[in-house]
C-alpha cells in the first residue's frame, strides 16, 4: 500500500480507517490547508522562463507524500495557531525538500527518482542545478510572507545543516571507515533538520513558550532520524516502481548505510574482503547484492538498524506528551509508530 | 592592469591617485568595513565538514574583486547609515555571488575560473553544487541578523531573478533566434539584479524615502548590464590569465551576446552558414574563432556593444545625482565611468 500522493478527503470516518495510513489522516484532518499549499506551489512554480514551469509540473506530478509541508501545518494546528502564515511556510518547506531532491539527482545520477524518471535524465544536469537554485530561492521569498525574523532564522540554518549533511554524506560514500556516530550525524543534518525546523514553525507562529518549541522541534528531529533510518532498510527489501526505487540502490552507489556499518564491523576476513572490493573499490558483480543481503541477514543488520529507529520513535513520542490531546495529536502519534512500522 | 584583489590600504591620495582604479579607491575608503567583511566571509566559510572549509579556501584565494559587497558597503555609505548590518549583508551579497559561480561552473564546465582551476575541475561536479548549496544558505543566515523583513524580501527576490536569469541564459545557449531585448533580459537578471539589491540595500538600511531606495536600485540596475556588456566584449579580447580568461570562450560554449547578436542579425547569406554551423550546431574549426571576429569588426558589433554599455552608464550616472556630493559619490561615479572604459 503506497503513500498517498495527494490531498484527498474520505467521506468518512470508517473510510478513513480503512486506509489505516495515518498520512491519510493528517491529509483528512488538514484538507483545506494542504488544498491552500498545493495552490500556492503552484502559483509560485510559475515564471516568464518556459522551462521552469515545465520541470515544475514534472515535479509536482512526481508527488510525493508531502510529509513535511503536512508537518508543518500539524504542528501549527497542535499548536492552536489562528493565522495564515503556516500556508506559505508548508510550501517553503516543500520548495527547500524538492530543491534538495533535484541537486540530489544530480549528484547521485539516480535515474528514477519516485518511480518517475528523475528530472536530470529527462533534461539533463544543467537545468536541474539552476532549477533547484530557482526553487530554493522561491521558498525564501514565501518564508518573507511570514513576516517573522525568528522563522527565517529557524529555515535557514536548517537549510545550511542540510547542504553541511549533503557534503559530509558524500565524505563517507564508498567508505567503511564511517561509524555509526558519523551517519548518525549526517542523516540528523540531511534528512531530520528540515522535519525539526518544520515541526518548531506551529509552536513559533503561535507565540509558544521556548519548551514547546524546543518539543516540537525535538520532536521532528527524532522523527525524522526514525523516518531516514527505516528507509535505508528498505532500500534493500523489494524493488517499489511506484516509489521508483530500485533495491540495492545503495549498495550500488556506495552510500553507508546502518545495515552496512553493522554488518562491516562484524565481518570476518573473508567478508571484510567483499565488502572491500564491491563497496569500497565498487567492483560490483550482479550476484554480489543478494551476497551483502545474506551478510545483514547473519548478523540481524536490519532489525538492529529498526531496533535503533524504534528509540528515536519512543524518544519522539515523549516530545509530543508536552501537548494537549487533540485529533492532529493522536494522528502525530499514529504517524510516528507507522514510520518505523511501515513496509514502504 | 588587474583589479585588486584585496582590500588594501594607500599611504596617500597621490599614491591613490596613481593607480588609476576606482576600485582602489572604493577599497581606500570603505578599507576597515571591507576589513569586518572579509572576516566575516572567512568565519561563515568554517564548518565541521573538512571538505567545506577546504574548498572556500580556495574560493577565497581565487579573490575576486569584490565589487559586489563594496557596493553595498558604499551605498549604506552614501546613505550616511551608522549601523553595522551592512557588514554582514556585504559579505551575505558575496556569498550569494560566489555560489552562483559554483553552480555556473558546474553547468558551464569550464575549466577555469578567474585564472585559478575551477572548484569543480578540482573536486568534481558533486561538491560543487552541494557547497554552493552550503554558501547559498549561508548567505540567508547572514541576511537574517540584518534583522530586517524589508531587507531579506530584496534579497531572496534577486535570487530569484537571478536563478531565473541563469535557466533564460540556458535556453538561450547556441540559439541565434535570440534577440537583444531576450539578451538584455538575461543580463539584467543574472547580474544587474545582485547589483540592484546591493545598492538598494544601503537607503533601506538608513530608512530613508522610497525615491532614493529606487534610484539607487536602478543605479545598480544600470551599473550591472553595463557591467556585463562591457564584459560579453572582453570575452573576444586577449587572453587574460589573471582573471583566468580565455579569449573566445563565449562562442566555444555558444553563449550569446550582443556582438553576437549584432554580427548574425547583419550577416549575409554566406555569413549566416558560418553562424548556423559554428554556433548553432557547435561545429567548430580553430580557425573559426578568428572569422567570427572579422565579422564583429565589420559590422561594428564591439562598437555598438560599448555604446549601449555607456548608455547605461549614462542612466546610472544620473540617478547617482539624487545624492548629495561626497568622496563617496565621487568614487561611485568614478567606477561607473570607469566600467565601460576597462580594458580587463
Amino acid at each position: 500500500m503506497p503513500l498517498n500522493l495527494q490531498a484527498k478527503k474520505f467521506k468518512n470516518t470508517s473510510d478513513l480507517r480503512e486506509s489505516g495510513n495515518p498520512v491519510d489522516v493528517l491529509h483528512h484532518l488538514l484538507f483545506d490547508d494542504m488544498e491552500a499549499v498545493n495552490a500556492l506551489i503552484i502559483e509560485r512554480l510559475q515564471s516568464n522562463v518556459p522551462l521552469i514551469p515545465e520541470l515544475g509540473k514534472h515535479l509536482i506530478e512526481s508527488g510525493g507524500k508531502r510529509l513535511r509541508p503536512l508537518l508543518t501545518l500539524a504542528s501549527a494546528h497542535l499548536c492552536g495557531y489562528k493565522g495564515r502564515h503556516h500556508i506559505p511556510l508548508a510550501a517553503s518547506v516543500e520548495f527547500i525538500h524538492t530543491a534538495t531532491l533535484l541537486h540530489d539527482d544530480v549528484v547521485d545520477q539516480s535515474d528514477l527518482r519516485r518511480g518517475k524518471i528523475s528530472a536530470n535524465a529527462l533534461w539533463g544536469n544543467k537545468p536541474s542545478v539552476l532549477v533547484g537554485d530557482f526553487l530554493f530561492s522561491r521558498s525564501f521569498e514565501l518564508m518573507v510572507e511570514a513576516n517573522s525574523i525568528e522563522v527565517l532564522a529557524i529555515l535557514s540554518k536548517a537549510s545550511s545543516k542540510i547542504a553541511e549533511g549533503e557534503v559530509a554524506q558524500l565524505l563517507t560514500t564508498h567508505n567503511l571507515a564511517t561509524t555509526e556516530h558519523d551517519y548518525l550525524k549526517v542523516i540528523e543534518s540531511k534528512t531530520a533538520q528540515l522535519f525539526a525546523a518544520a515541526t518548531r514553525l506551529g509552536p513559533v507562529l503561535a507565540d509558544f513558550e521556548e519548551l514547546h518549541k524546543d518539543a516540537l522541534e525535538k520532536y521532528g528531529l527524532f522523527l525524522g532520524t526514525a523516518f531516514q533510518l527505516v528507509d535505508d532498510v528498505l532500500d534493500y527489501k523489494a524493488d517499489d516502481p511506484l516509489l521508483g526505487k530500485k533495491m540495492g540502490n545503495d549498495f550500488k552507489e556506495g552510500k553507508v548505510t546502518l545495515p552496512i556499518i553493522i554488518a562491516y564491523k562484524n565481518a570476518d576476513f573473508k567478508e571484510k574482503l567483499f565488502w572491500k572490493r564491491t563497496f569500497e573499490e565498487g567492483k560490483q558483480d550482479p550476484s554480489d547484492l543478494e551476497e551483502a543481503v545474506a551478510y545483514f541477514h547473519k548478523y540481524n543488520a536490519f532489525e538492529k538498524t529498526i531496533e535503533k529507529a524504534k528509540s528515536y520513535q519512543a524518544k519522539a513520542l515523549d516530545e509530543l506528551e508536552y501537548f494537549a490531546g487533540s485529533p492532529i495529536q493522536d494522528a502525530l502519534i499514529e504517524l510516528t509508530n507507522f514510520v518505523v512500522n511501515r513496509s514502504y
